[in-house]
């Protein structure tokens, strides 16, 4: 995901070395006393993958301090925090959705079954909230306390929701803003919280986040139907055997005429089936993607997801003045639905 | 759980009516907009059990303040967020235990799945923080989350350890301490926060409610080997079926013979094996038991149990002006080796 730019290069380096100071304040707050911990933690830590959410607390920071003074030690805290949350979801998501690879290495569910996985993934939160503790700033604990409550919140509704082909897009957009795009929004809100900022500001902030995670999810959920493995580097065609309605799925649904609805249905209906060899799930998967390129499902996603991010990217112009920080925050907005991984 | 005296009476009265209003905080706080989340968390409320937990908050706030001032919100709140943690850990630990029974009803995991349980577990925890956080008492953030790091780390090294036939008492009393223990006595240092004493007093108190912990732990482990299921309320055996050596264990497997040793590994070992039927599981268990009740195994642990209640409890006489909360957590402390649930 990069968003080099001219203007930007001193930045990106800043942020660079931000983000390695990032993983240290990360690895330091899971160390344990306790070897079998750290061996397990230690395997987390190869999952750092994009720190998208990292570089929305700091890259906000540095927009709104337009003074350009350095991002200090609470930033890189908070950074690590919400990295260590993020984390925590991937790990216990993992487990939800069966999957064996993840950031081109086998999950940990994989490696060491669903039951340390499900601990690790309470040991990354716990710490989480811990590094957050540190901080000593009630109002960000509460921000970092109730974006998880609400990304719970998602994962549970979309957990109720499996294998229900009425899924409808309201639906769709509150499990994805709840589940994935409210972290964003709070890295953003967190960061101006740490800044100082007015609440306005603040608030147009957090709208720019969660609009972007908005976004950012639609794209992985159209990756998940269309991508490369080997690219991705993590298990796809999980959706589909989850039986998780996804937006290029929900609009085939409600658009196909009742013949080709019915079609898609059972072709869903197949796919959901735990006994399909990974072959037959590959093939089932080409049909329907094939499905939803011919009904211009994926590109109603894909418009879908640039709409959302030149929604972020005005928002963010009206309310931030013009800085090296606010260019790069809005290169980073185009990179959510540019990307291949 | 009853240590009523004819001293402690209205005391009983009061915490009893503190009890209701930890219960409706508790429920307050898990309240959603989405009915499929309130579904869930309100089947997990069925699990309020001896609430333990909030008892040592409430009663260590009272006998932190002699003048016998009711406990305020804040111990209330205090009170609603351990037991909530506590919650969020029984989730979990029902998963990773694939119990079917807990509170005399069926497990989250046995009635809705490992995945919801697993979300279920991760909602509650991220309130019990949320929650936390309403105190605005950066203290007590830091006391919650380093008590929850804790117990993940008692669960992972348990984890590590099972099917190791030469646990070693040490490493099985880390394991309690961090898991159990360590939250009953976070619940007295928090309520000695709260109440603003001073650190020696609160050490102590903390010392207090962990050696109890400990005591709980292993008076909880020789139910799992000789309690009766339907008088306990929950699945029994499990230790033994998850290859979780416990103190009468470890006990009889260094003081029996070699030819003892070889009977009783060789009894763990069927145990531990998945494909038995309830019959058979029952009837290995009754064999275990017998060997652990005939080389005083059990007696070992019980006894353990008795001189570290009465360690917790000497530290409290130490420590604390004689009030009839003081009485209470003295025998809230006997009642935890006296109880058969």
């Amino acid at each position: 995901m990069s968003v080099l730019t001219s203007q930007g290069n001193s930045l990106s380096h800043r942020l660079e070395a931000d983000l390695v100071q990032v993983r240290r304040l990360f690895a330091e707050e899971l160390d344990s006393d306790l070897a079998c911990v750290n061996d397990l933690a230690g395997h987390a830590q190869r999952y750092h993958g994009k720190m998208l959410r990292p570089m929305l607390v700091l890259m906000t920071a540095m927009a709104v301090q337009p003074t350009g003074r350095r991002t200090g030690h609470k930033h890189l805290v908070a950074a690590a925090v919400v990295e260590m949350v993020h984390m925590a979801t991937l790990v216990h998501d993992d487990v939800l959705d069966d999957a064996a690879m993840r950031r081109r290495g086998a999950t940990i569910n994989h490696l060491h079954g669903n039951e340390a996985a499900v601990m690790l993934g309470d040991y990354l939160i716990s710490h989480a909230y811990h590094l957050c503790s540190s901080l000593d700033n009630p109002a960000v604990s509460r921000m970092i306390a109730h974006v998880t409550d609400t990304v719970c919140e998602g994962e549970l509704l979309q957990l109720a929701n499996r294998h229900h082909l009425q899924l409808d897009e309201p639906t769709y957009f509150t499990i994805i803003t709840r589940k994935t795009a409210s972290l964003c929004g709070a890295c953003c809100r967190v960061a101006a919280e740490l800044g100082g900022c007015r609440r306005d500001v603040a608030d147009a902030l957090f709208d720019y986040g969660q609009t972007l995670g908005i976004a950012f999810q639609i794209i992985d959920d159209v990756l998940d139907l269309t991508g490369d493995q080997a690219t991705v580097g993590k298990t796809l065609g999980q959706d589909l055997a989850k039986g998780k309605l996804t937006l290029p799925l929900i609009h085939a649904l409600s658009t196909r005429g009742e013949a080709g609805r019915r079609e898609l249905v059972g072709l869903l209906q197949a796919q959901g089936d735990a006994g399909l060899s990974q072959e037959q799930a590959r093939e089932g998967a080409r049909r329907v993607r094939d499905v939803l390129s011919s009904g211009q499902s994926l590109d109603y996603a894909r418009e879908k997801a640039v709409s959302l991010v030149n929604r972020a990217k005005t928002g963010l112009v009206e309310n931030l003045q013009d800085t090296p920080a606010r260019a790069y925050l809005l290169g980073l907005a185009d990179s959510v639905v540019t990307r291949r991984l």
